[in-house]
C-alpha cells in the first residue's frame, strides 16, 4: 500500500510553492465529490494554506451538514497559482469554474475514474480505490497530515456513498483498512451513512412505490420511468428518483436496470445499472455519456418513448454482443 | 477488544472435554444464527471434533450458498456431552431442537442480545459486538483458531445482516476490526452483501411497492400491512416483506415505523423500527415480544384491524411517556 512516491514528491513540491490554491470538485456533485473537496480543504487550511474551494453546482442538502460546506463557492475570485481537480474524470467535469483565464495555473489532478483523461499538469490516476477520499486518506498519510473528527467525516461520506454503504464490486481489503483508519480517527459512520444514504423524504419513498409499479420488463432487462407529473403528483423537484436505480439492480433475473428521468427541461436522464460481465459503461458513452461497468448514464433529447426505445435497442445489441463473446 | 480471560478458559475445558456436541441455534434463524452456527461448525471441525449443527427451521434460501448447510439439521440425534447455543437469548429461541432429554447437558451459551436470560453452564454475553459471529472471530483468536475463507465467509454473514450493510447505531471501531480481519482472511464481502441483503425476487419489489402505496401514518408513526391476499396476487410465499420496515425506517420524520404481515395461519407478525431515543423493545415486550431498542417484533392473534389498533395505542403510549421524560 502507499501511494507512489514519485507523485507524492511531485504534489508536495506543488502544494509547498502554492501560494493561493482553488480546489474544484465536480459539476452535479455526489458524496465523494462534496467530501474530498472539503476534507482536502480541511487538511490544507491546516498547514496554512489559502485556498477557495469551488463547485458549479449548489451542494446537495444531505451534504450541507458536512463541515464547511457552506464555504464552497460556484465560481473562484483569482488569481491562484495552482489548482486541484478532485473526482473529475475529464476538464469538462470542472464544469464552469475551470475557465479560460485559469489555463496557465499548474493543476494536480487527484481521481479514481478510470477513465480520467490526465488533464493535469501532475496526474494521480488510481481506479483501484473505490472513491477519491480513499486517495486523499493516503495523501494525508505520505504528507503526515493528521486525522482530525472533521476530516475523517468528509472522506468516509465519500467511501460511503461511492460505495452505497460497502456494497459495490470494488469493495477490498485497501478501502476497508482507509475506512477502519477514519473511524479510528472520529468519523461516525452511522451519522454519515443515515444522512447520506439512508433518509428520504415520505414523498419520495411514495414516487418509488408508483415506479416499481410501473416497472417493465423485456427478457434480462427491467426498466422504469419518473416523469414530470409523477413527480408534480408527489410535491417533489429534480433528482427525487435517486437511489432508484441502485435498489432495483437488486432485483433477481435482470442483468440491466435503467431509469429514464424526465427534468424540468423535459431532457431525459438515463441512469444504468448492471451485473458484473454485463459492462453499461461502452452503451453510456455511445449514447455521449460515461460511467463505471456497473453503473453509467446519459441525458438524450427527445420524447420519452422515443429515448427509450433508443437505449433499450442500444442495450440489446450490447447484451447480444457480450454472449457472442462468451467462451 | 479480546474476551475475558476467565471465560475463554472455561469455554476452552469444556470444548477440551467434549467428545460430541451440539450446537444449536435460534428458530426462524437470521444471517447471524446461521453464520455462527456453520462458523463455529467449521471452526471445532477443524480441530476434529464431532458434532451437530441444529436449527428448528430450515434455512432461508439466501444462505444455502454458504458452506455445508445443507448439514444442518431440525433434531440432533444425541447422545451428547456439550451443547452450545449461539445467538439465543433465552431456552425458548432454541425451539424445539432443545428437548428435556437435554437437560443434563451442560450449555455454553454465546450471544450478543442485551435480554439474554443467562440460561447456561457458562454465559458469554457480549451486548457489545453487533452480532453473535463478532464474538466467534474474538473466540477463534483466543484459541488460536486460524480462519479460513469458509470460516470467514460464514462470520462475516452475521456481521453484514445484523447491521444491515454497517448502518445501524452500533457499528463501531471493534466491529469494523473484526470485518477487515474476516476479509484478510479471504471473506467475500460483496458475494454476501449481495446474496443476503441486495437480491429480491421482482415478485417481492412489486409486493414493496403495494405496501408503500398503502402506507398510513399518524403524527410520528408510520404503518403498513402485508396481507396474504396481497402475497398470492404476487405469488410470494410468508416472509417475503423481510427488509421492508428496515427499508421504510429511512423515511424522514417518523419516529415509528410498523410492518403488520398477516401470516398464513392468521396471526399477525408485527415489526417495529425506530429512531434513536424512541425505545420499541419496550412496547413489542409488552405486547409478548422483544428485540432491540430500534427494532424489535411481536407476534399477535386477532384480526388485521384490531390489531393494528392494538398496537398501535401502546405504541402511542409509549410515544408520548417518551416526551414526557425529556428533559
Amino acid at each position: 500500500m502507499g501511494m507512489d512516491r514519485h507523485l507524492l514528491e511531485r504534489i508536495r513540491e506543488h502544494v509547498r510553492e502554492a501560494h493561493r490554491m482553488l480546489l474544484i470538485s465536480h459539476v452535479a456533485p455526489d458524496g465523494d465529490a462534496i467530501g474530498s473537496l472539503l476534507g482536502l480543504g480541511l487538511l490544507l487550511r491546516e498547514q496554512g494554506k489559502d485556498l477557495t474551494l469551488a463547485c458549479e453546482d449548489s451542494v446537495p442538502e444531505v451534504y450541507t451538514w458536512l463541515p464547511n460546506s457552506a464555504e464552497i463557492v460556484r465560481q473562484g475570485t483569482g488569481p491562484y497559482d495552482l489548482i486541484i481537480s478532485l473526482d473529475c474524470s475529464d476538464v469538462r467535469r470542472m464544469g464552469t469554474v475551470f475557465h479560460p483565464g485559469l489555463a496557465g495555473v499548474p493543476l494536480v489532478n487527484i481521481d479514481h475514474h478510470v477513465t480520467n483523461t490526465r488533464f493535469g499538469a501532475v496526474n494521480w490516476v488510481d481506479p483501484s480505490s473505490v472513491a477519491t477520499t480513499q486517495m486523499i486518506v493516503q495523501l494525508a498519510e505520505g504528507m503526515g497530515w493528521p486525522l482530525t473528527p472533521p476530516v475523517a467525516d468528509c472522506l468516509l461520506t465519500g467511501l460511503v456513498t461511492d460505495t452505497r454503504s460497502f456494497r459495490t464490486y470494488n469493495v477490498d481489503v485497501a478501502a476497508m483498512r482507509a475506512v477502519l483508519h477514519l473511524m479510528e480517527a472520529g468519523a461516525e459512520l452511522n451519522e454519515i451513512t443515515r444522512r447520506s444514504l439512508d433518509q428520504r423524504p415520505l414523498a419520495s419513498v411514495r414516487l418509488w412505490g408508483q415506479a416499481i409499479e410501473q416497472l417493465d420488463t423485456d427478457g434480462e432487462i427491467m426498466w422504469t420511468e419518473v416523469t414530470r407529473s409523477m413527480r408534480q403528483r408527489w410535491g417533489l423537484g429534480e433528482n427525487s428518483d435517486s437511489g432508484l436505480a441502485n435498489f432495483l439492480s437488486g432485483v433477481r433475473g435482470s442483468k440491466v436496470v435503467i431509469v429514464f428521468t424526465e427534468r424540468d427541461d423535459g431532457i431525459i436522464d438515463v441512469g444504468m445499472r448492471s451485473v458484473p460481465g454485463y459492462d453499461v459503461a461502452t452503451v453510456a458513452l455511445k449514447l455521449g455519456g460515461g460511467g463505471h461497468p456497473q453503473a453509467a448514464g446519459c441525458t438524450l433529447e427527445g420524447d420519452l418513448p422515443a429515448v427509450q426505445a433508443r437505449v433499450l435497442d442500444e442495450v440489446k445489441q450490447s447484451l447480444a454482443a457480450t454472449r457472442l463473446e462468451e467462451p
